[in-house]
């Protein structure tokens, strides 16, 4: 047993490796013509800009943040922090960089068919997915096996858990900096090109159209890379800690002691077991993704959710052996698979929550197909519809989600036996926490599949910009929508599991508020009680509250870009006109929107970690916060679920148009769609997937700084 | 002290008989020509015949609770719950009954100027007024005379909980029902006339035009004037309910019996002795609405505002000398103005949410001038302001609640003394109970103010159908635009009290679980425990699920509308030229409207019953209950703020480019300005205010059915 996170730590080593060989294999192939390569650099050095600024911007804030905790909680815990935000930000801009590589040589490739394209597209993205996965593993297992089985220092589960709140700060501020600045550039790009202009999407003479290309980089891959960072660590983080600190567990001359050894340190490893079986099943997945000789696109679309398919098959697998292995002891363990039907349980509820997610949002159901149908009687009625089977959506999300939580929790029920529950070990709050494993342990390979689709759909607009035939662009666009089924699923994770971590952490905060007051100071969480009460009320308050910030930031700096794109026709003279030789400064743009996203992410993101700081420091003010991350944390995956579904079922309902349906492109039909459309960005592109974060920070932050409340000077 | 119960009666008696006397001083004024009277004899059969229907589904629902709550709670609490239900029911029909015979009146008066015309639409509007205070106080009085003092029945405060259920039962299908119906009506009066037809608002031509005047009534009289009924009576049983619970209170030989006798009178008789002050107070004020020989609007307003002004002014005066003269015992009270502070805090923190709804759906101010300049870039950057200025304002509004809450629950420690102390009496959460009151003490009065609204609107109707001179309709013009800020400030106080009183509901809740089961139970609310998060997380998506069938069913409700408009302009002939002697089949449309919103209000308000009666009953269920009634109540408060505030902000904005800003009418910012109107409409007339009593009447429920979950097949 004591070996798992040393293999843990190797698969994760493994893992990036396999991102290393991805990335020479991708760089062999060829970047096209000279245009290509142009276009291609354009938009690799905007997304570089934007990263480093981004970066420069919040080491600002992580260095705050880390000497605040360097004071409050300890120096380890502040070198655990910045190394969790470091390597986020690596993982982003290594993703990034291929990505952005991977777009031109996508479109090269696609000159000789979907079957030469997909792979490079793929590996491109794979790249993120193992960087992602195995930088957040091997970082973790690093932290685990120096400051917690060698050095041995005080609290060190406290330091454990900083490394997940500095993956969540990256994530925080890349998703809502990345959401803002696509957005500002997609609107800016459509508003002015396509309406106003009167020019196709991606023509080489908007000068947004960079710009909305490196938005789909930062936005959807580096953005979504460090989401999915501060997920996948945080699911491994959550029932570690949640063992550490309900079991008092220390870090002593044995490693880790507590009252009862064995059960212990197999609640410890399961979590890195998983994850370890996890990380191996998705690089034997990711060689299954070929592009074999067929250009038929089911057979290509077979190959690409082959590679997820059989990892995650294998990793169920692996997680029965593993927990046969590990819970086999019947002093602590009655049922040694149950919380391996805890793990199966979360994978398929996040499968399930996906679907859902895709029956809301994809027009081959009633629901998108309804909102198209509304927009015959104009754009007020798209919206309603949108607005009313969004929030649907949220009905049957909560509702799955909650039996997959009763899973969870009685695989946890069933597995553990007397000795562990004498000591007031909740074994069902613990199978909840693994639940998320269960979603994210394939995570280099769903990370892989989610970043070939903005690197297909770059390589499209390279496509048209390059002014390549339309053939080329017709493969792209195949290529494009073959990701969108496992896109649904990867959805259906994220969110998920963000739910079950948040879980998971809250619980562990009132484990440690009674442990860093040594048992003096416990959590009354009863809602009946005032402040609970009231910390409820607000936190059920702030996902609105935050959203409304993000939709307004969207709309701020959609104005800066609106106006750039006209003074620019304007004043180049001939740009409108395609006059040969004359280019629009695209830089410029994505200067500005750089500019914008950042200026407009500060507020709401400093809102996350402030807020929960300002009322655990309050007088009273712990039970308060135990009741404003639960408000915040049920209202925020409701609104969570809500945006998401409603602003990709309007952005479907276009397309179903587009399509043909309803009158097709340029119908009174279509323009109300895409109001509606344009409505759903912000919600489903910055908002929505921000709230997932936006819980997990919140609760992450409350858990680090516990011993800091509970010492705090109003105490 | 054993006294006030009887005043309260009294007062209540007085209110019946000035709403008496104002229908006669209605009645006498002339209604106008004959065209005139024919139109208001068509709204009022029309809202009659929706009202009857109405309530005969609802009787049916009425009917079956009755029998449920016969046979698992007691007979009496069955005869007190019809009670509820049908002097709700009175109430509203009176109510509207009157208004539908002053709008007319208002009109014929308003040929003499605003001087004359205002008086008459407010004691129109005041027969609602104090039919709705009267009979809401009276019937309670008479319940607790009954069934507590006098015949002493077992669980006596069931019985008087259970005549809330019954108000809210019918509010909640009123609200729900009304709401449709009005905007079914004003949606396809829009949409077919103004748009389709090209013919201006209240034209006689159009056939919706008659449904649409019947839907303010149905809607904004009715409708209105149940959720007020359902909130006062709440508001008081409250308290009560609380007091006697937590107490464990009995009507025995005595009367009222407990632990300490003198303490828990004055606990219980305050409640009434608030709602005494307020009645008397209001009676006085609703004379000083008087129309004077002024015409200039400003001095109308202020005859307007006069009444509730001097109302409220009286109750604070009445509640300080009754707070002294019950609770100057020092045995149980320590400070016996505590609790009149935290009158008067609810008083203010109703008036701040008020005032925070005008601040964010008047034109006066930057949310709705922001939403009008934004609909320069057409309909999607509309939408979107609306949306984060309404959510912007659930964060303020949460905040002022929060602070009400405070000073309430601070009022109420620094009243309660060790005597009731150590009996765990929380004299905070009492005070938050009363803080409602504050709000809700001058209903007679405040809804006589807000009734007065749609009667105006009305007459302006009238005088357009029967092509009365155009100087008409300007002065019931400026006679609706006078009863908007205090109907915003009706609006704080409806949706502030709801939030209250659910949570002294919610409490109360706790304390009856443990008194049916001799406290065996205790409910076990820490949100800690797995079936208290899951009852969370339920609740918090119980209000999106509200908002989207409430919104789809007035979609559906208003294509039928639209069909039907469509088809008499189809097959009438020479209907859409205004020929002569042909009119539109109005009653077509009325039948219509009400069939189709009384079929689509069944699920939404049967919803609010069964699923808090499900949870109930299931096995471990209690807990599961208590936090699903917390989600619903916070999630449901901030949906209620941002459906209502969103959907007025956008109406105004609509107003204020038509009142020439932004190109006015007709211009684009005007056509995106009229769909953010439209998306508001469900928002703010059906979804909004329904919320509000959706929250309560979940509470109620589970408080009233408390006793049978203890004794149900899995407890």
């Amino acid at each position: 047993m004591g070996a798992v996170p040393y293999l843990a730590l190797v698969s994760a080593l493994a893992a990036l490796g396999l991102a290393g060989f991805f990335y020479t294999d991708v760089k062999k192939a060829s970047p096209g013509n000279e245009r290509m390569q142009f276009l291609m650099n354009e938009i690799q050095s905007g997304a570089r800009a934007f990263l480093k600024q981004e970066y420069t911007w919040v080491a600002g804030f992580v260095a705050v943040l880390a000497i605040l905790i360097a004071a409050l909680i300890s120096i380890p815990a502040a070198i655990t922090y910045v190394l969790g935000a470091l390597l986020s930000a690596l993982a982003g801009y290594a993703g990034m960089t291929v990505a952005t590589m991977a777009n031109a040589r996508t479109t090269e490739a696609a000159k000789e068919g979907p079957a030469k394209a997909l792979p490079i597209a793929f590996r491109g993205g794979a790249v993120m997915g193992f960087s992602v996965a195995g930088l957040a593993l091997a970082g973790l297992m690093v932290v685990y096996i120096l400051f917690v089985l060698v050095i041995k220092v005080d609290d060190a589960f406290e330091v454990v858990t900083a490394f997940g709140l500095g993956a969540s700060s990256i994530a925080l501020f890349s998703r809502v900096g990345g959401g803002i600045f696509t957005k500002a550039a997609d609107v800016g790009a459509d508003l002015v090109g396509k309406v106003e202009a009167g020019i196709p999407e991606d023509d080489p003479r908007n000068p947004a159209t960079i710009a909305d290309n490196v938005g789909d980089n930062v936005g959807d891959v580096a953005g979504m890379g460090a989401d999915l960072f501060e997920s996948y660590a945080g699911s491994i983080i959550a029932p570690v800690a949640l063992t550490a600190f309900s079991l008092g567990l220390i870090a002593d001359s044995t490693g880790v002691d507590g009252p009862d050894g064995a059960g212990n340190i197999s609640l410890l490893v399961f979590p890195m077991f998983v994850a370890f079986v996890g990380m191996i099943s998705s690089i034997v997945g990711s060689f299954l993704v070929k592009g074999g000789t067929s250009t038929d696109t089911k057979a290509l679309s077979r190959a690409l959710h082959m590679g997820t398919n059989v990892a995650m098959g294998l990793t169920v697998v692996g997680t029965l052996i593993g927990a046969f292995w590990l819970f086999n002891d019947s002093a602590y363990f009655d049922n040694p698979l149950g919380l391996a039907i805890s793990v199966i349980g979360g994978l398929i509820a996040g499968w399930a929550l996906g679907k859902t997610a895709e029956y809301y949002t994809s027009d081959h159901f009633n629901p998108v197909r309804q909102i198209a149908a509304q927009s015959e009687t104009g754009p007020a009625t798209t919206i309603l519809k949108g607005i009313s089977a969004g929030m649907v959506s949220v009905a049957a999300s909560v509702l799955l989600l909650l039996l997959g939580i009763g899973i969870a929790y009685w695989g946890g029920e069933l597995a553990v036996g007397d000795g562990l529950i004498d000591r007031g070990f909740d074994g069902g709050i613990y199978g909840i926490a693994v639940a998320a494993i269960g979603m994210l342990a394939t995570t280099g390979v769903v990370v892989s599949v989610d970043a070939y689709g903005p690197i297909a759909d770059n390589a499209g607009g390279i496509a048209e910009m390059a002014e390549l035939d339309p053939s080329v662009r017709e493969v792209t666009d195949a290529l494009d929508s073959l990701g969108n089924t496992t896109a649904a699923v990867a959805k259906g994770f994220a969110v998920g599991s963000a739910a079950l971590t948040a879980l998971a952490l809250f619980k562990s905060f009132e484990f440690a508020i009674s442990a860093a007051s040594d048992g003096e100071i416990l959590l009354d969480l009863d809602i009946g009680n005032i402040e609970v009460f009231l910390g409820l009320f607000a936190g059920a308050m702030l996902p609105f509250l935050f959203a409304a910030l993000t939709i307004d930031a969207v709309g701020r700096a959609a104005n800066k870009m609106i106006e750039e794109v006209r003074r620019q026709f304007r004043e180049i003279p001939g740009l409108r006109e395609g006059k040969p030789g004359v280019v629009p400064d695209s830089a410029k743009c994505v200067a500005i929107s750089t500019q914008a996203s950042l200026r407009e992410m500060a507020v709401p993101g400093a809102l996350a970690v402030v807020v929960p700081l300002i009322i655990g420091f309050l007088p009273n003010g712990i039970n308060a916060l135990g009741g404003f991350l639960a408000g915040a944390l049920v209202t925020g995956f409701a609104m969570a679920i809500f945006m998401a579904n409603a602003g990709g079922a309007w952005d479907n309902a276009k397309k179903y148009i587009e399509s043909g349906h309803h009158g097709g492109k340029g119908s009174d039909p279509h323009k109300a769609a895409v109001v509606g459309d344009t409505v759903g960005d912000p919600f489903k592109d910055t908002s929505g997937p921000s709230m997932n974060i936006l819980i997990k920070v919140m609760t992450i932050v409350s858990l680090v700084f516990a011993s800091a409340f509970v010492s705090g000077p109003f105490a």
